[in-house]
């Protein structure tokens, strides 16, 4: 493989702030980011532009980026995690190891399965640490909840990290990325989905006594913060799982797979 | 604080393969290593010896090391996690976030609170990932596991990463590590507890039909590995997670969490 410009290749580095890390696909270059952003937008996840980098060709795969809604950054070249060597020309393309799907994509693929098996979403607001990205997506998965549908900016990435500590689930998912979650659930309640917003506090009714029926979403919020007051408002109920003692705290991962097997285990699917 | 030989400092450095992580007290230096040898073996997690380094004080820390079963590691003096100005004379000792207790301690307790609450144990057959281990170490006190027995060597080491992945649970929980877990299931056996080993393979029992009557003791095995077999076999039932289509995977610590949420619930405490 080559290090010069336009090549693509399987980056073996070290995570660094700037998120690139290993397993991932990145394209430096400005050709090859504008050529991927033209054949396969849906393929990237992310865009790094370099700090004070401007110019008409920049600026296209500025206005492409925001037109194709792709989270776009600007960086100093050293958060760019590609080697020295490389000539990115100032911009960097990460590409996701799955293809988004849109809502619409996954509101059909729900449909076409009405009627064989329960309608189960996951819907993720602002899961910031990969690690706990990919083992919630693992475990969605394995509990059968196979569209997971998350929140674009306050993300993760969706990088080989991710898809390494989802044990290669990614690959399995249907998985959207949406710019507004509060909005999204709007459209899934029109739809007939029942939405399920996980609480850590004890205002929420116990996961134990819930009426997991379909169609449904399940809500899961990021570390330490939790579900946004805005998406929160959307949800039809509040749910919880109740805990020992004064230790109010569970991992965002450890939460969702707990909700997510009660869920199924209640829908008398497994067990 | 000077970085003197001998004074005791909450190291602030990067995690490093050494393991040496944030948060965690370290202390080098020959005399004030054999102090804390003296005053209180427990404290500590793991003495580090650098290779090739001889000498009857260093020889002394080692035997002392042996007899008190600290994890002892024998590395080259860049892996210590101290700056390279601390004149740590090839010998560093990590403190664990919590003190350990003694099996007989966990045993003890357990018969202490006989008749007021249902005794569970967990019990960790080689968990080596440390964030792994916080995350379950977390989970196990908001279930109620509040007693949690692990093996010495091939878990990850108490850091200040698996205390802060714990949020804060270690120093909540009686955590006892012990040499040969084959062994000490053994003892809990003649004590009247059931051993449940928990497997990936769908020849265990399913969770949600196994009968969890305290006191009972939960085995959860390593990453990748599982539960080694001489440890399985000690087990009086293995039972296993149901899981959707042919994803035959989940992280140690959701696979723990989802199994001690699961007896509790089961046990009626919660709901």
């Amino acid at each position: 493989m080559s290090s010069k410009s336009g090549k693509r290749r399987q980056a073996d580095l070290r995570d660094s702030e700037s998120g690139a890390d290993s397993g991932q696909d990145v394209i430096w270059g400005i050709n090859s980011v504008r050529e991927a952003l033209a054949q396969n937008p849906r393929s990237i996840s992310e865009i790094l532009v370099q700090r004070g980098k401007a110019g008409p060709k920049i600026q296209e795969i500025v206005d492409r980026a925001r037109q194709h809604k792709i989270r776009l950054r600007f960086v100093e070249p050293n958060r760019f995690g590609v080697p020295s060597q490389c000539r990115h020309q100032g911009v960097v393309a990460r590409q996701a190891p799955v293809t988004l799907l849109t809502l619409d994509d996954i509101l059909d693929k729900a449909e076409a399965r009405k009627g064989q098996s329960p309608i189960r979403l996951l819907l993720l607001d602002s899961i910031q640490d990969p690690r706990n990205l990919g083992a919630i997506l693992r475990s969605a998965l394995a509990a059968g909840f196979t569209s997971v549908i998350m929140t674009r900016e306050r993300s993760a990435p969706l990088t080989g990290t991710v898809a390494k500590t989802s044990a290669g689930a990614v690959s399995y998912l249907d998985i959207c990325q949406v710019v507004n979650l509060a909005d999204t659930i709007k459209v899934l309640k029109k739809r007939g989905f029942w939405v399920f917003g996980a609480v850590a506090d004890r205002n929420g009714v116990s996961v134990y006594e819930a009426d997991f029926s379909p169609p449904l979403c399940l809500v899961i919020g990021g570390e330490g913060k939790g579900i946004r007051p805005l998406v929160q408002k959307q949800c039809d109920h509040l749910i919880t799982i109740p805990i020992q003692g004064h230790f109010d705290s569970l991992n965002a991962s450890v939460a969702a797979s707990v909700i997510m097997f009660e869920i199924v285990r209640q829908q008398g699917l497994i067990g």
